[in-house]
């Protein structure tokens, strides 16, 4: 299956959610942390007992990184171990250079084999250029962010009275005729925003990081898309999901917390 | 000697030339890949026959990144063969929401031991604090970038009549009041630019890459820094050094370049 059927089979099934493996040592339960590959053993106990119902994994590229090269072995290991069945998320906020960006899209969608990648739009087409070349992954491109200082650069208001974040997403519009691969990220800690641009966003596959730890309300962002008919998106959860618990049962406690989350979206979607 | 100390003894020594390691297992001297890291030996050979005369060493992560846990265990071993003498600047172009830009934060500065490191400025200031803290290394921030598409977002223009970029560039000011740990990244191939916000750049200490392959002119750069008696900058050349020739005696044909771009400037600051 192509990395971009992956996750449209897994939208139009219904399922939405994106379970964020960002593991932390500091953070996982103890009992692992004797372990060869605690890392690893954490994901591959949290993939277990998640893969039936998730709609797709994501990998944040700096927790692995913090640990060097067996961090990043964890990954490839967590990676391989997830298979070519799920749709897989390398959250790694590259951009560079065509010539630079063409080896970052090498490490992520060749070595490491992910089905998309995200994306920093500040250096434009051409830092972009090279990981649609990739024409079956998905690329999100950072449009509006869930954090606070989004409102430094993100929301600046153009003399053309757009801001920012909204010709980002028309470039990405743009870009996206080339292939039909691009996607934005949107955070669903930005509500109003969301509301504001629902026709603008509609048609782009969309990523939505914030809810839980950083205050998104998923119940509000599904309203918003059932009400318009849009259905390509996944919303993230990461510490709410991998770390409900810390004790021996954590990974059925994760799979609890998704169950409830996909619950609570087909709720909404009665 | 601290991380920011290396940079401003480089500079005040006249030493201005920061050698891109950025190197490419497809064009690297064919004698060299026989052996078992061949980028390691590659960078080894280049370090020996530059060391005395570069002002910095610059290793653009996604080159290892392309040849995942094999090309990071070159970076690594690069990087402690260059030892602490010499400012390194991690260009990794990095930047996540807070938590995660920690981690990145523990990868460049903790891991792999940079000096300094280059910084995405998309998502603003929560997104760079975590790398600020760590207050002697060198955070430098894409202000704007050498490449064509630089005019897609960076050169936009804000209701308030500034440049996108120039905001970046304010904003560097404000940021870098708290530890004095921050500078900027600005294209050698924008050279009209560069002339227009002299005043707005001075400062800050500067890396500047574009020159030789990309076509920025050192000359212009370097006349323009001394007629203002600006003197914290770093120009970077990776390919136009590395590869000026492609035989076993390549690293003594990258010293040479090396000290044709150094006594090009010596020559404009007599």
């Amino acid at each position: 299956m192509y990395s971009i059927e992956k996750f449209y089979s897994a939208v139009e099934a219904g399922k939405h959610i994106c379970v964020g493996l960002d593991a932390d040592i500091e953070k996982i339960p103890s009992h692992l942390t004797k372990s060869d590959d605690p890392i690893f053993l954490f994901n591959k106990e949290i993939i277990d007992a998640t893969r039936s119902n998730v709609a797709a994994y994501k990998l944040n590229f700096a927790f692995y990184e913090a640990n060097g090269i067996e961090g990043l072995t964890s990954l490839k290991k967590t990676i391989d171990y997830i298979g070519d069945k799920i749709f897989i998320i390398g959250d790694a906020k590259r951009g560079d250079i065509g010539s630079t960006s063409a080896m970052y899209a090498k490490s992520v969608f060749d070595y490491f084999k992910c089905d998309a990648v995200t994306l920093h739009p500040y250096m434009g087409y051409d830092s972009v250029q090279p990981f649609l070349e990739y024409n079956d992954k998905l690329n999100f491109i950072l449009a509006l962010t869930s954090n606070k200082s989004a409102s430094d650069f993100e929301s600046l208001t153009l003399s053309s009275n757009e801001k920012l974040y909204q010709k980002v997403i028309e470039k990405v519009h743009q870009w996206n005729k080339q292939f039909g691969n691009c996607g934005i990220v949107f955070g669903a800690t930005q509500l109003t925003q969301l509301q504001e641009n629902i026709n603008l966003v509609k048609g782009l596959p969309m990523l939505l990081p914030g809810v839980g730890a950083q205050g998104g309300s998923l119940e509000d962002v599904v309203t918003l898309f059932n009400k318009h008919r849009f259905s390509s998106y996944l919303i993230n959860a990461s510490r709410s999901i991998i770390y409900s618990s810390d004790g021996v049962q954590f990974a059925e406690s994760a799979a609890d917390e998704l169950d409830r989350l996909n619950k609570a979206i087909a709720k909404i979607s009665e």
